[in-house]
């Protein structure tokens, strides 16, 4: 009866939600590590290449293998359901994001980000160009964005767990790491535009690429500049014309959330990949008085889905490609540590006037690639421009870079930090 | 560019729960209406053979059309979403239902689903005998089937929507839904059996056909009670062992949620649909300590889905197939809400000795077919037992019986209803 298989989707939404609940349990308890870590793992343990594939099933578990890969010739559910996540995780990550701060603190910030995207960008691509020739340039670019995210939520839960997130160092991380996730995501709709005008024509003409690049820099920024200035200077309007006509159906919340879908498609249009519209749409809401309406009702939504698209993007790592990758992998490790570490401490030195050690805790703070490396990492893997063996290597860069920073950060935080609310006087000491 | 399809995905979902929000606004708000129903109405709509059809795209709200209407060769994507939908919704009315009220009204409302099931199959096998000889008996026994069913998802939303669950009334409604449910799709299986027999060799081997019915009724109904026991007597464990090592990490809500997905694939190992499993788990935590913390984080998850699964099942009516069969659909719709009322008041009034107003409410509230009739005109499509109108008028069935149900049941919302609480003292008062 093939109504079965609707339920065997149904078990392994199911099941991949349970790993991934599991994993992060264990993860946060007993290696007090970020849940998204544990949900990470958990998902290249259940996957087709290792458990997943002792289960004799050609949908539960195995649904990613179904008419090979990625292939779209059969419709990959699961993969729809995943995009429905990460735009629930980066709508609700919009509208946490305080705009005025992000306003106010946006020029050490964005140098610091912008320095952070350049130097991991020029690495990875020469890297992977150099250690995975084959993969042409789509493949060198995608890896090359996925080394310039900058996972906020991993770098504000450190900051947090240590209480240094208002100080002037963390302040910089954070605006820092909010620039950068957004620059991340508008490479991320370059290069997905380029990879697949590579794939199209199969010429690779620079000077077209370049313009096509600029073409949707400029786009994606004006669009993305609009949508956060609607945001900022007209919550007023919004919150008038388009939230409070269901404000007594108690469905604010959920309508906001449905505008973040239809925003996140909207952008494709413009060659942004959906999640850009998704964090944009947030952040239109973020100054509105709905906002804590909003986040209170749309958290659980996000609590509930994203694991899902974390343990999902693990599943995809084929685990039998792991040591085949290995020599990849350790030097884009290095390349992603030196290239955020020297690209951030520069600007938060010589521009920002911080302190040797704030300096490094802004270069340190801001390693952790996270759930922005794999998003660009996966696009890329969907896209069809990178194969898994260098996804597998973004992947280990991603997990690698995020456990290792808390050890790398703990060293400077003992030496003293000025507190972001005394910035007035510019104060430039050593530590 | 074929990761557009994921975006047109992606677009569809936003639409449809958009399409839902503001039918479901509109409903309720001009029409004083349940949302429920503005949200059917608006996947009416926005159906493919309606509005959708104006859009020349393969995949935006036109999927449902991609290799025929319910045919399953192509995995419709949408619709292992709306069983999301649908678990999510079943397992938190599971969690907000009164479980000591519903094993109090455990007879009652087996009584109230056993006459709820013979009456409306009765009047539809003649009904359908009558006007549509040439259908055969398999066609007559398809839509006497159809006509058993009872839609909890339907019922349980207009109930919460009319904060009226917890009346005993509405319990005895859940019950009476939950036991039909059951008995629906066991009748699904003794038809399904009996049509193939029918197309096979002409000869119908009765006893055979019978003894798997039986084989599915006892199974069924030995699991479903074994799950309800477990969480009315073990709910201490279930606390202990199950939630608590989720307490730390605040997730225990998702984590419960989690179960519902597992334990509503189970049950259809069993020959139970997944939604009974939904239901059942969201039973075995309603009596827990967790079950507030629960009913929080997991409401806004079914808040955002649920209308989904209503819009969806909107956009299958095919509404050009209305008028070819609309004497026998009107007749057949007329038999459906009189066999159900009648079959439903006669067990409440006089075995649970339900006020007047009572037992009006749930032989009005067990009237909705919704999906599990459109499950079971499906499966006869599928099996080519009944034609394209005949199927017509079954949709037509399930679809006019939700519409009108909730102004039939208003007058009697205005009487007094007895709490469930205080059934300790059996009342008979009329109102």
């Amino acid at each position: 009866m093939e109504i079965e298989v609707y339920f065997k989707f149904i078990l392994t939404f199911g099941l991949i939600l349970l790993a991934a609940r599991i994993g992060g349990e264990l993860f946060e308890r007993y290696l007090k590590q970020p849940p998204v870590l544990g949900e990470l793992v958990a998902g290249i343990i259940i996957s087709p290449f290792a458990l997943g594939g002792l289960i004799h099933d050609p949908i539960i578990l195995n649904f990613a293998t179904v008419h090979g890969a990625f292939g779209l010739h059969e419709f990959n559910v699961m993969e729809v359901i995943s995009e429905i996540a990460v735009i629930a995780l980066l709508f609700v990550a919009g509208v946490e994001t305080d705009v005025g701060a992000f306003l106010k603190q946006g020029l050490t910030g964005a140098l610091v980000a912008i320095g952070g995207v350049i130097l991991p960008f020029t690495f990875g691509y020469f890297v992977t160009m150099w250690l995975a020739p084959g993969a042409g340039i789509a493949g060198w670019l995608f890896i090359g964005a996925a080394l310039t995210a900058t996972s906020i939520g991993i770098t504000v839960r450190i900051l947090l767990e240590m209480g240094t997130l208002q100080t002037r160092a963390g302040t910089t991380i954070l605006v820092g790491a909010v620039i950068d996730d957004i620059i991340g995501i508008v490479i991320l709709s370059i290069v997905v535009g380029i990879s697949s005008a590579v794939k199209a024509g199969g010429e690779i003409n620079m000077a077209y690429i370049s313009l096509d690049a600029l073409k949707i820099l400029a786009i994606g920024f004006a669009v993305w500049f609009a949508l956060l200035i609607i945001g900022v200077k007209l919550n007023k309007y919004i919150s008038r014309f388009l939230l409070n006509p269901f404000k007594k159906s108690g469905t604010i919340p959920i309508f906001a959330l449905i505008i973040g879908f239809i925003i996140a498609y909207l952008v494709t249009l413009v060659d942004l990949h959906p999640v850009v519209g998704a964090y944009v749409a947030g952040l239109m809401f973020a100054a509105t008085d709905e906002r804590e309406d909003i986040l209170d009702k749309t958290r659980p939504v996000m609590l509930f889905l994203a694991p899902f698209f974390f343990c999902y993007l693990g599943m995809q790592v084929d685990t039998r490609l792991f040591w085949g990758g290995a020599i990849l992998a350790i030097i884009l490790i290095v390349a992603a540590v030196l290239g955020k570490a020297v690209g951030c401490y520069i600007p938060a030195r010589f521009f920002g006037k911080l302190s040797h050690a704030e300096s490094m805790i802004v270069g340190i703070g801001m390693v952790p690639r996270g759930e922005v490396g794999l998003i660009i990492a996966g696009a890329g893997l969907l896209a069809g421009a990178i194969s898994r063996d260098l996804f597998g290597a973004a992947v280990a860069v991603s997990l690698i870079t995020t456990l290792i920073t808390p050890a790398m950060l703990r060293p400077f935080f003992k030496m003293q930090l000025e507190p972001v609310t005394e910035t007035d006087k510019p104060s430039h000491q050593d530590e």
